[in-house]
């Protein structure tokens, strides 16, 4: 196995990081490496917000659901879909007609462009030996996000990254039995994979045993029914439209 | 920089392929990478579907807008979001009442995680020397991939993977300065950055011009207006919706 693979094999979200600054040389590399991912019809959809500011380091921690790290780590991005700038460049220099970004389609490609970009941030980071966790606790209040980045229209905030050296060191958790997830030709049929999810829920569960010294004791199913139930935010298909993406 | 990072920043979509084949115990490998990638709350809102059926590649081929390579490509690969695994396991195991998979969060959710899971598997691939190509055009007619990969509801195809080892060597497209894109604290003001994307409006058309031997001469901000112009998909939200994502 290469590095490569070894390094992406071994990822864990890291949220306690020493005080190790990065450098900005390093920081535009990891961007780099990010804008180098594939595109959806090359539109390259994203911007990325890096919020060095203090005061509004604190607002995400808090807006986040009170996550620390958010406001601690040497770096907090935040990675956005963005429309916008293309949708400017056509009004000012081509468009007979207006562009229409509002359909559905370009709501899951910008939004697809920003994972791609994101996740090829996060691999060039670990690979220098830095540690990274998704933030996704900022579409708690993309209302507030929109307000504190000054984001226009056809821009929206898809989840922040926080960027650190690790000062921890978790193990990974288990994932799904590949069977579970890879199937060949067609989907599986209704309980064909029924014989690993279960042996899964019960390595989930004891996954949590051995890391909480026997406290929580919780299948893969049970969390999952229990996020479901919680983790809704209703709101976001209205301040998605209201941002002009997915109008119909 | 470390051999990851030079992976990341020298990938170009390959187009053509030799007839090397991958081993299963490889593509497999990709897939755990894929596997690791962070999940949002840890849903793991993936599946991959391999299509290895020779009469279902050519469908595949001709669905995603004519492009030969997902006929001939050594494996093609179908990226799909799916609550359904997690909702039906909550229905059977936990659920008082019937989990809501139906809100713009989770679609958003699900979405991500399947671009975070591929970029995994792009990136290993690409380290082992293979190249990749994402076909989003299986996007043209989601109800026929969904029908020949008997989609359940709640599962839909975000895009697909051509992957195996190049038969050509093109060069990496110039991608947006890096100050079009990466910010600090907020989002810029409209035309602070005009000027470097002018300049990029005219790297890309001397790109185009030396690839094309002068035929093609469009800078990057016609390119989008084009695409914008054609590429609407405005049949994907009803389809979203039947699938039951994306309600409201």
């Amino acid at each position: 196995m290469n590095d490569t693979i070894a390094t992406i094999l071994k990822h864990r979200s890291i949220r306690r990081f020493s005080d190790q600054p990065l450098a900005d040389s390093q920081l535009k590399e990891y961007i780099r490496a990010g804008q180098m991912a594939s595109s959806s019809s090359f539109i390259q959809a994203v911007s990325v917000i890096r919020v060095s500011d203090s005061a509004n380091r604190a607002k995400f921690a808090k807006l986040a659901g009170g996550q620390p790290y958010v406001e601690s780590a040497p770096e907090f991005l935040v990675f956005c879909a963005d429309l916008s700038r293309n949708r400017d460049r056509i009004r000012r220099d081509v468009a007979a007609e207006e562009p229409d970004f509002s359909w559905t389609e370009q709501f899951i490609a910008a939004t697809v462009d920003v994972a791609l970009f994101a996740q090829n941030v996060v691999v060039a980071a670990e690979s220098d030996g830095l540690g990274c966790c998704y933030i996704g606790g900022i579409r708690n209040d993309p209302e507030q996000v929109t307000e504190l980045l000054a984001l226009p229209d056809l821009v929206y905030p898809v989840f922040g990254l926080c960027l650190g050296y690790p000062d921890q060191d978790p193990a990974a958790k288990p994932r799904l039995p590949i069977e579970a997830v890879f199937h060949q030709n067609a989907y599986p049929e209704r309980g064909e994979t029924d014989v690993v999810l279960d042996e899964y829920d019960a390595e989930v569960a004891d996954y949590y045993q051995r890391r909480t010294n026997g406290k929580l004791n919780v299948t893969f199913t049970q969390q999952m029914a229990k996020q479901s139930a919680s983790q809704t935010r209703k709101f976001m298909g209205e301040y998605i439209k209201k941002q002009g993406f997915n109008q119909h």
